[in-house]
Parts: structure tokens; C-alpha cells; sequence
């Protein structure tokens, strides 16, 4: 049994963290919107695998409350990037690890000049996953998570998949973080930003309407061919493979129905959005390695004045 | 002195068809939303040249009022662009004329297969003008008005030149259509289309934002591309000098404060947006002929999703 403390415990944290609590894990989360909530009746998951709750779950207002623990599982939004190692620098003993379950890019970087490259894992997670009442989180699709390690390390890996061995999760690790980080912004660059772009669409409205669907191709290909460009300019051996990722992509979303990714939901409910690491991140990316993403472009521009919380 | 038909009395239409009048000419106005409006009070004009109002304006409801003239001032918005022909054929007489203010491409083409490509104009305003209450026009800035013949016949053009002798318009002749409705278009593109994909914002917020900036000169870099792709496979000597045209599309627009443009307007409303004439049918010609257009690709996508006038 493995200590972890959620920190970030929205959707994607709660869920996973109720995962590994589920498996038999000691899962402390860090709490503030539901913490009450959670107190009174529990952590409900509310999912197409089977609900199920924790009903009197670890839960904490501070992070010092937690203490150390053998595993960290970041939930939080890029948004909040900045704050993250002040929160869980109080949960870190001498072998902690932390698994950033975060979209976009640079977030094990950030990481890892606070807390050290050794420790820190991201975690790509494809699944549809929403908030619902306090304390409920709806989990509709999906559910699959990717783990990779900073300095793609295999022993490390093995370790990370130790974690899971039991939990409901349907765990792989990825050989390269950085292909494995590009190859997640094929969904998000077009389906979190063309959601938002196109007035508060669902995925639907996207795969479903010609011209968007042929802009959300374009713009992966654009994310495949700055992907690539960085892998050989990391001297990885590794390549995104775009026209088989791109066919995923849309086979993956075309069964989704009318999701809403997260970016939308913030959006509508007047939030920041991760216009940083999902979008401005990669294009800045592809611009010092030369590769033109001029969609990606326009589409980070847009977003940077749809953003809810835009200077 | 000239009959003068306005067919499509919206802002631009009522503005240079009372500037016709003011000059001496037999203007009739046809008109819907506005005429019990007009019929009462007449029709205001407040311009940054000097207010003027035409206290009795001859105005219809239907074209046969009008009955044949020597020109037609057509200033529908080219989402009413099939309705054109059947609303100007009754004032057609043998050797009327007819002048389209409206922005796009295809316009001309749609109105001569169906009048004859001798008789038809284009005309390119630029010019800062929205509606007020019904019957009051307000023109806050420019006023140019840019006319073409679409053969490019230099006898036609004088023709159009003597109409606007005394008006209070400057008025120049293109020697080519198809330059002039390309050179317009890198205003149309960026400023009509950013306005409303960034959310509802001003000319202002795209120009004082430095991502919505590039990304409205990239906009027009395209156009450039696409216009000359088009010269040179219409075996025209033209060419448009893209540094001359974006640096002084931005030095009118930077001066211009938070205008809002008419497709803007008709987003806010909730009307038709011209999505087609400004943004579908130059993409089209730019795949025709083989010149990339990525920005406006995306843009035409989601303006095609946010016009309230969707299928």
C-alpha cells in the first residue's frame, strides 16, 4: 500500500485518486470548493465502469495536514502551474514521486526546477471526465492514463506502473515523455480549443461539421509535424506516427458524443483557461524549432482574448 | 442630374445614396425596416463631415415604385445577394447602370448572369459607418469610395466618375476589379472576421493586442497571396503590393478607436453574417488556386459555426 495525496482534486484528480483509494491505497486529497461537501457525504464517482464512493475519504484544507507521502498526484489546471510546488513541496519525503495527471506542455519542467527531475512523472490521461455537485464527478468515457517519466526512465516507469497494479485504471507507460505529451495535444489543441473558438460547441459539433472537422485534422497535423520536429531536435529516436494518431484521435472522439473538454467547461463558467501550456506553449515551441503552425497560431490568439481571465 | 435607385438602404446604401441627393440627384430609396420611420421624420446623416438630413426623400417599399433609372445603388449585404437581381430588375431601364457597395467576392459575377456584365460596377467603401435609430445614419470616419467596372472598361468608369461629380465622396477609379475586391478583402478578412471570432470585440481590441495583430496581418498576407495567385491566372498585368496595402490598412485602422464592423454588428444582433462573399468564396479561389490559406481556412470554419445564421 502506497501513501498518495491529490492535490488539485477536481474531476481528473478526484477520479483518480478514488481509483488508487479503491485499489487499497492510503489517498489523502487536498480539498477546498468541496471540502465540506466531501465531509458530509463522501466522494461519489459516477462512472460508466460502475459508481462507486469512498464514503469517509483522507481530506485536507492544507497540504501540511497531509505530510509526506510516497506518491503526489497532481490534478490542478495549468492555470494554477505557478502555485503547484509550494502545495506539494509539504507532501515530499526523500523518495516521493509525482505524477502530473496535467494537459500541455512544459508542466514536468516547471516541476522539476522546484522539486528535482527524478521525481516527476506526467500523466496523460484520455478520458471524459466532468465535476458534478460537490463531492460528485461524472466519468462518461474512457478513463485510460499514459504515465511517462521526465528523464524517461525505465526503472522509474516500472515503478509508477507498480502503483496502479490494482486500481480500475487501465495503465500504460509511454518510452518518451516529450512524444507522449505531443501526441495528447493532438486531441487538446483542436478539441479544447475549437470547442471554446467556434462560441461553446461540444466535441460533436466539431467531428460532426465538415469544415471544422477538416480544421481540427490540420491543426493536429500541425501539432504532429512540431512534435516531430522537437523529438529530432531532443536527438530522440522517437516519431509521432500522424496519420495513425490523427485516425485515433477522431475514432476516439467521433463515439463521444456531446462532450464538453475541460477547456470549455471553464470557459463557460467564466474560468481561466489553459491558453499557457496546451496552445501558446506548443506554438512558441514550434516557432524556435521553425515548424509554421499558423492555425495553431490564429487559434492561441483567439483563446488568449476569449480567456475568461485575460489580463 | 441622375435617377438614382438605392436598393438595400442600410447604413452604406442610405449614407452615399443621401450623399447623391445632397449633390442634386433624383434618389429614390427603397426601404423596409425604416420606412414609416423616414417617411415621418426623414432621413439624418451624422457625419464627421458636417450633419445633413434629407427632410423628404422619395422612398418605395417595392421596386416598381422606382421604376427604371439610370443607376442602382445596390448596398444589400451580400447575404441577400440571390434576392438582388429580382429587387433591381424593375428599375432597370436600357442603359441603367448598377453600382454594388457591398464587400466580397463574387459580387458582380452574381449580379451581371443575371443583368449583363456591361452594366455592372463594383464599389468598394471604406468607410466607418453603422445605423442609429431607424432613419439616422452615423459615419464616424473615411468615406472613400473605390469604383471598378467589371470588364474593366475605362469608358464605363467616367461614366461612374460624372456621377459622383458634386457629392461629398472621394471617389476614384480602379482599372481593376479584381485587384480593387482583393485589396479590400485584406481589410474584410482580419478585421470582419477577428471582431467576431475573438469573442465581440472592436477593431481596436485586434489592433492593440499583439497576438491578434499578427495574427491580423498574417490574415492579410494571405489575401495578398490569394489576390495575386488570381491576377496572374486572370492574365492581368495588376499585381497588389502587399507591404504598401497591410501598412496602410493598419495606419487607417489604427486611428479608426473601437469601431465595429458590420459583420460584427450583424453577429451582435444576432443577423445572417456574410460569411460566404467575405470569407467562404476567397478561400474557394485560393484552393483553386493552389495558394495556401491556413488563417483564413480556420476562420471561415468558425465563422461558418458562430453565424446566428446557421443551417
Amino acid at each position: 500500500m502506497a501513501s498518495v495525496a491529490v492535490i488539485g482534486a477536481g474531476a481528473v484528480g478526484s477520479y483518480y485518486g478514488a481509483r488508487l483509494a479503491q485499489a487499497g491505497h492510503d489517498v489523502r486529497f487536498l480539498l477546498r470548493r468541496d471540502y465540506d461537501a466531501v465531509a458530509a457525504r463522501g466522494l461519489r464517482i459516477e462512472s460508466h465502469h460502475g459508481d462507486f464512493a469512498l464514503d469517509s475519504p483522507t481530506i485536507a484544507r492544507d497540504p501540511a495536514a497531509i505530510g509526506p507521502v510516497d506518491w503526489v498526484l497532481c490534478g490542478l489546471k495549468t492555470t494554477s502551474l505557478d502555485a503547484a510546488p509550494a502545495l506539494i513541496r509539504p507532501c515530499l519525503g526523500p523518495g516521493t514521486r509525482v505524477l502530473a495527471i496535467m494537459n500541455g506542455l512544459g508542466i514536468e519542467e516547471a516541476l522539476s526546477d522546484a522539486l528535482g527531475t527524478e521525481r516527476v512523472f506526467g500523466g496523460l490521461g484520455f478520458t471524459c471526465i466532468n465535476r458534478g455537485e460537490p463531492g460528485v464527478v461524472h466519468h462518461y468515457e474512457y478513463g485510460q492514463v499514459t504515465i511517462a517519466h521526465l528523464r524517461d526512465d525505465p526503472a522509474e516507469l516500472d515503478r509508477a506502473l507498480d502503483l496502479w497494479g490494482n486500481a480500475i485504471v487501465e495503465v500504460s507507460a509511454a518510452p518518451s515523455l516529450l512524444r507522449a505529451r505531443w501526441e495528447k495535444l493532438c486531441w487538446n489543441v483542436p478539441f479544447n480549443g475549437l470547442t471554446v473558438a467556434a462560441g461553446g460547441v461540444t466535441t460533436e459539433a466539431i467531428v460532426t461539421d465538415p469544415a471544422l472537422r477538416a480544421e481540427a485534422r490540420a491543426l493536429m497535423e500541425e501539432v504532429v509535424a512540431a512534435g516531430n520536429a522537437a523529438l529530432t531536435a531532443a536527438a530522440s529516436p522517437e516519431r509521432i506516427d500522424g496519420e495513425a494518431v490523427i485516425a485515433r484521435m477522431f475514432a476516439l472522439t467521433d463515439v463521444m458524443g456531446p462532450y464538453r473538454p475541460s477547456t470549455l467547461i471553464d470557459y463557460l463558467e467564466g474560468r481561466a483557461i489553459e491558453v499557457d501550456a496546451i496552445f501558446a506553449e506548443p506554438a512558441r515551441r514550434a516557432l524556435t524549432l521553425g515548424v509554421p503552425t499558423p492555425r495553431l497560431d490564429l487559434l492561441t490568439a483567439l483563446l488568449g482574448r476569449l480567456d475568461p481571465a485575460r489580463a
